[in-house]
C-alpha cells in the first residue's frame, strides 16, 4: 500500500497551437491505443491500476461501493497487447527534465519485467515524453537495461542526447497521435 | 459502473484429500502463473480489476487512502501475457452447472477481445472449471466464437459433452497445479 506516483501531470506545452496542449500523456496513448483497436490494427490496452480492496458497502443490490481501498505497487507495466501477432508490452513515462530521464521514474520491477518480455520473444520498450521539449521518444529495453546497470555506478539518469541517439522520436500526428507502431515496423523489420 | 461478478467462489469440490479444496480458481491460476514466472517459463499476469475512482482522501505524506470507488466491466479478459514469443490472452471462469456452461458467465465484449486476439496471431482461450465435477478445461477462442453464434438462435449454453470433446481436460498437478501452457504447447505444435 503506497502512495501512487502521480501519473496525471499535463501534457501540456510553452509552444502555441500544439496539438496534445492540455491533453494528458496517458491520455494521448491511450486515444493511439483506441485507434488501432477501431482500425483493427492491434489490440493494445491499458492495464487498470492496481488496488487493495479493504472495505465494500452494498446500499443498494445494484451497486457495491469501495469504502476503503489503497494504490498498489503495479507489478509489471501500463500497457500491453498483440501486433502483428508480436507481443508488446510497455510503461510511458513522462519528466519535466530538459536535459536527461531520470531512472527514478520507472521501479526496478518493471525494468525487470520488460527485459524478461524481451528474453520472451515479446517486444518491449519505454515511450519517454520530455514536456520540455515536446517530443516523445520510444527507447528498447535492451537501452533501459544498459543504462540502468550504469546508474549502479554511475549516473542516475539517460541523457536526453542519449534518448535522441538510440532511441526513435516519434512524430505527433492527428489520428493516431502518436503513432508508435510505425517505430515497432521499424524494429520488427531490423529483426 | 456496476456490481462487480463474485470471482470469489470457492474452488471446492465433495472428494476428499483433494488437493484444490478450499482454494478459489482464481488463486490456483496465480499460483501457476507464478509458478511460470519464476521458472522463467512464461510471463503471464492477472490484469488488475478496473475501478472508477470518485474521491482519494490523504491522511498523511505516505499514503492515499481511496475513499469512494467503484467496480468497472472489464474491457478485456483477466489474463494476458507471453509464452515462446506468443501472445497469450485468456478469461478464466467457472460454473456450479454440472451439464453446461453458461454463456452469461462471459460478456460478449470478451468474447469479441478473445476473437480479435486470435485473429491478430495470439492464443487465446478460456479456462473453465466445472466445480462440481472436480474438472478444468481449456477451450479455444473459435468454440467459444461458434457456440456464441449458436446462442442467438439456440442454447444459451454450451453443453458439458461439447467442452469435453473439443475442448482440453487438464490434470492437475502439485506444481504448477493448472499446467495449461503443456495443451499450449500442443496447440502451437498444431499450427
Amino acid at each position: 500500500m503506497i502512495n501512487y506516483p502521480n501519473k496525471k501531470s499535463k501534457f501540456t506545452t510553452n509552444k502555441i497551437n500544439h496539438s496534445n496542449r492540455g491533453m494528458s500523456f496517458e491520455n494521448i496513448i491511450n486515444e493511439t491505443n483506441e485507434y488501432y483497436l477501431v482500425h483493427d490494427i492491434a489490440v493494445i490496452h491499458k492495464k487498470p491500476i492496481p488496488i487493495q480492496i479493504v472495505k465494500v458497502d452494498y446500499p443498494s443490490r445494484s451497486g457495491a461501493v469501495i469504502k476503503e481501498a489503497y494504490y498498489k505497487i503495479p507489478s509489471t507495466t501500463d500497457y500491453n497487447g498483440i501486433y502483428k501477432g508480436r507481443h508488446i508490452d510497455f510503461e510511458a513515462k513522462e519528466t519535466a527534465n530538459k536535459t536527461s530521464f531520470p531512472l527514478s521514474n520507472i521501479h526496478l520491477h518493471q525494468i525487470n519485467h520488460l527485459e524478461s518480455i524481451l528474453n520472451h520473444g515479446g517486444i518491449s520498450f519505454l515511450l519517454i515524453f520530455f514536456k520540455a521539449k515536446d517530443e516523445i521518444y520510444l527507447l528498447e529495453t535492451k537501452y533501459i537495461v544498459k543504462y540502468y546497470k550504469r546508474s549502479k555506478t554511475g549516473r542516475k539518469s539517460i541523457k536526453y542526447e542519449e534518448i535522441k541517439e538510440f532511441g526513435y522520436l516519434i512524430k505527433e500526428g492527428y489520428s493516431p497521435r502518436v503513432d508508435y507502431l510505425k517505430v515497432i515496423d521499424e524494429i520488427i523489420k531490423k529483426g
